[in-house]
């Protein structure tokens, strides 16, 4: 049911043909990846920044496995703790008081099966695995993440809003939403409920900050902060040691650790994040975050109007609020667009009529007339996106689901 | 019953006061740790080598989740695929044809887990998972990283010598073996059995290069090859296909790939090896291999006469063999000392005295009379455990196990 990261570009393969196309000069015949969140649209900005982010790793060098030999979690770089406490004081999205532990891993991807792991780990073989459930649409990786092993200290258990099982369970609480963007809490609260907030795109430029989250285990990713996503390096932040510790006892039996050089430049290119918020020269330019929000602002406009024009789509609508980063009110501006067939239409396979391949409601847990779109591309397919979506006149002909 | 990566450094709660030591005014109170494999000696070859193993990675690089669109390892960066295909065929010791299939993890530990996956993911509710065997004396985090999730679909079955369960099962053959340095094969040989054959050590530093591997399933890894332990690089060769691709799945499950940094760092230190390898020029300096090779012949001539000299304790004989790599006889030379109490005593607690602290056997599925020494940690460390070694007369007082 569920598809996994690499899903097959197959637009070709689509069987709706129920959409009017205007004639236009610009179409190309090239297939189109919405389908991913990969988040190569910085790429440009972080050119600009020029040799600031540049690491120089010479060969000798982080050789060891060892990071921080008498730190609880002994593979994480003492710089790349630091970067990380001092990127969350600058933008001010998260606790990250002393007593807050840090856990790194290789993507939060790894480590939201290392929460998994050390939320269920005093296994009992006489019990049920715990339940794992997200409130739907929820992020289309968890329930495989969660059940691809067959564990028998955990297992899926689906929409939150349906699950009504007594007992110890865990809620993974997405913040903004993946796909749909919307700021949540947990849904269950019930004795026994364990929570993991992923905070992927709680950044500035996706949604106004508008506090301090102050959760137990909080996961945020190097990939969707600043586009990084081919370093792999996410971490955790955790109020209780004994989570903490269990987080990097799995880390260690899975990978023995993260790789030293991601962490190293992790820790550099959050540095200079941080440095550039901190600037307060009044000829300063844009930082990170400013570009990041402005980028994102302008594509949702843009999307927004196009959505508008043709009709045959609708977006989601979501409160301005003030953000304490950017020291003003600023519309949420999420990473992904999830759009809806007004008709009822399978929205994915209408898209791959267009050759725009999505990620369709079902992967989500909810119906195919949701599909999710990457905002986060290049400059060049998102403007072949909003030319195609342009393409499509007000009437939906044939409309078979 | 295992121990972990990070076993406590606990000398001091030894018990055993068993030992009678020489005076010896060259003794320190530092507690030294022989119990992990952490290849940190060879930090001063790389050290040597200057520039020319330097990367520089600009702010801008490496930034998507993809290293290789159309590729069935979508994140193997194509030079690090060619870098490993490279450096096997100038060292000869694993068959890399066209028709082999290399995945790239987090270390052979991802990889190792990857397997297991791959071959037990046509998962049956109504089946027992897979059994998972190893001769003993076994790698000691093969039983936990076998275990440590509650696999519905494999399980530690133990050591293979005494595995006699009829059906599928997978057996993981270490060659040279952790922690004895013995060539194995495998050694349960019936109708329904998979072999992982895990060769982290099948390098000219540790032992002649007799033929090139041609297993089905053959796993190496960054760290034992050149001492990289902390770039967290591994990498499987693999004849089947479905197999491999299953392997991707995982790793897309588990952590969404490896390392950009990692691997870019470790194609360029391969290549650089691979280049000094086929330098053919009169005066060209020692290559990695030969540098390693007699550093660990040394270091193995000098352990073997401290404990020929002492009395208290054997190793291993191993049978010199011609390596093709070295163009000569040359004798094995483990990457740890396998050390045997003569006189049955409890070998880890025994040198825990001494303040040497190592993994004793029943890590690794064997009597507490044997105990694993690191043979790769830096000089100093070297050093001291010979000195120390030398300081234990050769009779045992109050000898109890």
């Amino acid at each position: 049911m569920v598809v996994g990261f690499e899903k097959a570009v197959s637009a070709t393969k689509s069987v709706v043909t129920s959409v009017k196309k205007a004639p236009t000069t610009l179409s190309s015949d090239r297939v189109i990846n919405f389908a991913r969140g990969d988040p190569t649209m910085y790429e440009s900005y972080w050119r600009q920044m020029g040799e600031k982010c540049t690491v120089v790793i010479p060969g000798h060098n982080l050789m060891s496995y060892f990071s921080n030999g008498g730190h609880f979690c002994w593979f994480l770089m003492p710089e790349l703790d630091r970067a990380i406490r001092r990127l969350h004081c600058v933008v001010g999205n998260a606790v990250v008081d002393d007593d807050r532990y840090i856990v790194v891993g290789n993507g939060s991807t790894q480590l939201f099966q290392a929460v998994l792991y050390a939320l269920s780990s005093s296994y009992d073989p006489d019990t049920e695995p715990l339940s794992v459930v997200a409130a739907a649409p929820f992020y289309s990786s968890y329930p495989e993440e969660t059940e691809f092993l067959r564990s028998g200290l955990y297992k899926w258990a689906g929409d939150a809003y349906s699950f009504d099982k007594d007992g110890a369970y865990i809620e993974v609480v997405t913040s903004p939403n993946n796909p749909d963007g919307a700021i949540r809490e947990a849904v269950v609260n019930r004795d026994g409920g364990k929570l993991i907030h992923d905070l992927a795109y709680y950044w500035p430029q996706y949604t106004p900050i508008t506090g301090k989250a102050d959760n137990d285990i909080m996961l945020f990713t190097f990939s969707k902060a600043t586009g990084h996503a081919g370093s792999r390096i996410g971490w955790a932040i955790v109020k209780d040691i004994a989570v903490a510790t269990k987080m990097v006892k799995f880390m260690e039996l899975s990978s023995i650790g993260v790789s030293k050089e991601s962490q190293l430049r992790a820790a550099k290119i959050l540095e200079v994040i941080s440095d550039d918020c901190q600037n307060s020269a009044p000829d300063k330019e844009e930082n990170f975050f400013e570009y990041g929000q402005r980028l994102m602002s302008d594509r949702w406009e843009k999307l927004r109007e196009v959505v508008k024009r043709n009709g045959v789509f609708s977006l989601p609508k979501y409160p301005q609020d003030y953000c304490n980063f950017i020291g003003k009110y600023t519309d949420p501006s999420p990473a992904f667009a999830w759009l809806k067939s007004k008709d009822g239409l399978n929205c994915d396979n209408l898209l791959r009529e267009l050759k725009i391949v999505t990620r369709g409601g079902t992967n989500f847990g909810v119906d195919s007339n949701y599909t999710r779109i990457s905002m986060l591309s290049p400059d060049e397919e998102f403007n072949l996106l909003l030319e195609r979506l342009s393409a499509i006149q007000g009437t939906i002909i044939n409309g078979n689901n």
